[in-house]
């Protein structure tokens, strides 16, 4: 199937990019249900690593089995699957070339780890090519006092992926001592967030969906005067999208805890409607039993096809 | 030899492996009494370096001799035998191509060191190519301040180990600051560990058998929902045979601290019947006189072999 | 359009550098509406890094897109573009070859970060020429605690840019435990941040300008025993310029904070008249008005071209 | 002179070496005195570097001269000499290729330095290449903080020795702040030192001769029940050899402080009668007036040729 | 001009030195009005680093011009000239091949940096051989915490210095919070700082001239028991002389800060009759008047030719 021309456009916002690192991008544009639309709702597994298998697949044993993730995925029509090195190890010969893997290359665990917040790398861009991937996903914390360990690790793997033609999806969660709770997901932090990764060079940005409060005091004046409409969930997915090279990257939301369903929906229609490029969607969908994950995930793809 | 039927299943479970570390995986698997069988038991050696030379090999002083534990590797039919690199060179030319070797290339001693946990490394990928080893022994600790580190070191040599065609044996052992000793060797924690290991790509993962404890609370509330029997050693081995890839990782045991027989042999018989795939025996079989150790190792074999 | 007197003059006091990089100096010098005068006006745009899209592009909703930004370098007739990497990524297409492209290779954000100063490395001397770009920005601290490791890098990045064939232009903004607020701009502050980065081997330094207070007893003693003149702004300018192998390396100066229109050009003039290099405009014309900015920068530009 | 049956029996202790390193190995077994009896005396001068010049030659004033110790070290029919670059620089060129030199890689001084011990590295495998030596000398301090950093460099340089032909001496010093001063030299502390170094893949052990003190209780536990005999020096001599792979690798001895010839030379005879393979002779040789030290090394090298 | 006797003797004393170094060490021997004559007289301007540009050049204006410090060594007949980065490129193409150039590695300004002593290594040997340089300038603090970085910095820097042919002259100044600020200038700690440069390899060590205090209670009791004569400067030079390899390494001293001129030449006939090598001479001769630096160089390069 030839690229779309939404595709094609969103393509031409990366004119530095290598065909390579284009042809990932549109395999993952391309594949599942929302193929060609230029959305994506991605299923990423990762939380076996940052809160251990039992809180991640007692709910729903049948995520205990690497196989389980990818058959979810291909049959939900998502455009890809994301998760640590092991995982995708184990089921890489499932689809050969025709799920979109994105090896996700550092991680964390919640049994203790560096004094501030700082991911281990776990694999590499090398493995990523070996497995087939076509990016990789690396977690970013600014605010973090290991900020600069982190960006050198980041600059590092980007800059290998692009010359290996894969593309860079980014995690950034500023998170660190001087921001608060409340500050993680406010709406400033969040756009100031994934900001900093469209310039560390990120293809795709995955941020938190952003409350309306505001952390900074002097973003709070620049936002106030501006008179920049943030009272919706809408407006505020609008504004980070528009933080983010004014719509000129990829930027797609997580869905966080596990919510209810109307709730989860009501929460990608706002996205949708602001403008975003879609959901990962991990927990919400891995930990129902199959038939109900299948049901939420046709259920998002459908408000991201509209 | 052929590899059996079992062998070759469990071979399948690691589709992303090369043919090298695949053979390397096969070796371990079709050398000794229980080749074949999918099961292992492997003679570590690495006590001098934790402990000192006296509280390990006083007791049966034949041990301070490297080839002791070779010798008594092969002549209890063990799969293999692991142990540090000095260990390794004065013995690696008594059973070239036949003994399956594994270089366990970072240590800790119990003279001082860092301040959280973390094993030195203490030898490389190529040096394990060097002694004909057919794979690579690694420590984490997860937990530990230097989680970033040890996840950085074993991440470079599993890359390096798997594209050599070696096999990547962790032993996974939560420690920390934040972990007390009664957690160390929970259920949770263990099932976490072993996860992780899963996650980072070891092929083979040695763990504690764990106790009854749940350590984490939310770890605690998914575990009840879900109704996990816990209550049995062998059910508790099912459930970390279960967070490991939902068994499609070899997952081994260590036996702890030297006891008497009967309790070892009843604690081998639970993890056998949990469905663990062997055990790692070093202080109960080698500071045991000769024939007592010989004894022992081969009354473990039986139950493995049933 | 061949070189200027002046341009081939300036590139006499680089006797050390290959041809490569006498090239992109004689880009920088000969591009723009101040062509061949040896001035230099370059736009830079990295405050989205340093203080969040918000305060930098609310003021003016056009700087939220990365086009803007070299089309109004462009426009206003400025010698250069500088910014991160996805920024110069994002626009690298629009004026291929003809407007230089300088690549701010390290960062800070203000969301948190290392204890002392220290921006975080975030793009390569390669990656500077996969993007067709004349030089690398680097800022270093001087005063930092982090001192060795910034000089360590910056060091690095030298080395292989003149290799290369690329401009090295370095920010030097003494800062540290050390240094009050009111020493950050102290006259022989700022004097000797430049000559360190004139030692270090930098082309183009860019220094704020500085105040009349004098912050080391030291060197006050030294300036009032030689009776160096520093009572205007002018006179500054011009002691710095000599601090920096006297008048034989490009010096240029920040705007700092936004200010009015009035007040802006006359620092602008005492730095002509003090034999100044030029400026660096960031926020004081991006954050304005597309007319007013283009204004701004075209009354600048006027005067150095006096 | 072809190796005799001793030696290569030795040397048939190391089957994993290659054939540069046992030729080393055998070099510095087949010169001087003891050539040929597997016995060891070897010069060191690296207390320049650990106390500084004058407390070192001021009460020999020749051995100011870097000529000086090689040519003591050859009229004394030692089996090496062993030095830190500089000392080896100045004298490589007086017995090419007869005197085996060993290159002392790592060294501390007393003026200063880390807060736990730990030697810096000063050279390198290729430079003990350049000289001719015949292999590398390195300091590990198992207990301190810095354990790791110190077995990760004489791991690297151990696998780069081996590979180019070299032999490794290891000096082992239990040391750090878990271990008090009686510690240093108590009997399982300096074996357990030699086990580790072992373990790294020593050649050719230095340790301190032990004294009759247990350090560590689980140690003195294990000792005591198997009636370990430790009375005498040669009696924890004889368990130092044990420890070390059951006298299957070459175990040195160190002299420690000036003392009388007498103690000396009653220690000595307490080292040979226990199976020790010879001692390293620096301050008692070396600082005494040329013809006293010739006669010290003379009955020390007379003692080990019985 | 062919090497004199007393050079081709000076060059025996490094006899492991490959030719390339070999000739930069008589290259620098070989030019000035020293030539031959095995004495030497550097010019060293690093002092802008150190003290920033006011109080460094504001005494003398024209040493602000990079031009006039290789024409102040040229007129004044110097054997080379010393410093850092920007400087050396800045004046390279005044005098090509002709004189001796050093290249400073490493630096440090007093405008914060390392808690303890350290300097930024700010070059490297490549950047010296594409400088023309003959030699790298070293600057090293034995007693720093910061050590091991240190000489793990010379260390590989003098390796590879000696491999491309180029010479190591390191700056060694004893320094840290366990020496005191008299202890800097100690008899016994210089002379230590020496030695411990001489065993590191450099080829010319600068140290302080020492004064009559010894700071340490062993090197006291040693040179005490040796009677070793220090009442004079003559007689402490030629202790420090014998404590760097018996006067078989080329030992040069600084002149500290600015001081009037006889109290200069005084010290420079000590250094002389003491059997000192020469002078590394910057405030003291950049900072006057042209003539009459000139003058006193003059004086202090007669001293040396007698």
């Amino acid at each position: 199937m030839q690229p779309s021309e939404r595709v094609r456009e969103i393509l031409s916002w990366y004119p530095s990019d290598n065909p390579g690192t284009k042809s990932s991008l549109a395999r993952l544009m391309m594949t599942g249900r929302l193929a060609g639309t230029g959305k994506l709702v991605i299923l990423p597994v990762d939380q076996g690593f940052e809160h251990g298998p039992d809180r991640s697949f007692a709910p729903n044993p049948e995520g205990y089995d690497p196989r389980y993730h990818p058959d979810l995925a291909v049959e939900a029509g998502c455009n890809g699957y994301a998760a640590p090195l092991g995982l995708i190890e184990a089921a890489a010969d499932r689809y050969p070339g025709t799920l979109p893997l994105i090896l996700k290359a550092n991680n964390s665990d919640s049994l203790g780890g560096p004094a501030d917040a700082w991911s281990a790398v776990t694999s590499s861009v090398d493995e990523a090519l070996r497995l087939g991937c076509v990016g990789i996903g690396f977690t970013i914390y600014p605010g973090s006092d290991h900020r600069n360990d982190m960006y050198g690790e980041i600059r590092e793997m980007t800059e290998e992926a692009k010359a290996k033609g894969l593309a860079v999806i980014v995690w950034s969660y500023p998170r660190g001592h001087g921001i608060d709770k409340a500050g993680e997901t406010a709406i400033d932090v969040v756009a100031y967030g994934a900001h900093i990764a469209a310039l560390l060079g990120a293809h795709i940005i995955k941020v938190k969906p952003p409350t309306e409060h505001i952390a900074v005091d002097a973003a709070k004046k620049a936002i106030e005067k501006a008179k920049v409409p943030l009272g919706t969930l809408a407006d505020r997915i609008r504004h980070v999208v528009r933080c983010t090279f004014a719509g000129r990257r990829i930027v797609i939301f997580s869905g966080g805890e596990a919510k209810e369903t109307p709730q989860i929906l009501a929460e990608i229609k706002a996205i949708h409607d602001g403008g975003g490029f879609g959901s990962i969607v991990g927990r919400n969908s891995f930990q129902r039993p199959r038939a109900d994950g299948l049901g939420l995930l046709k259920s998002i793809i459908d408000i991201y096809s509209k």
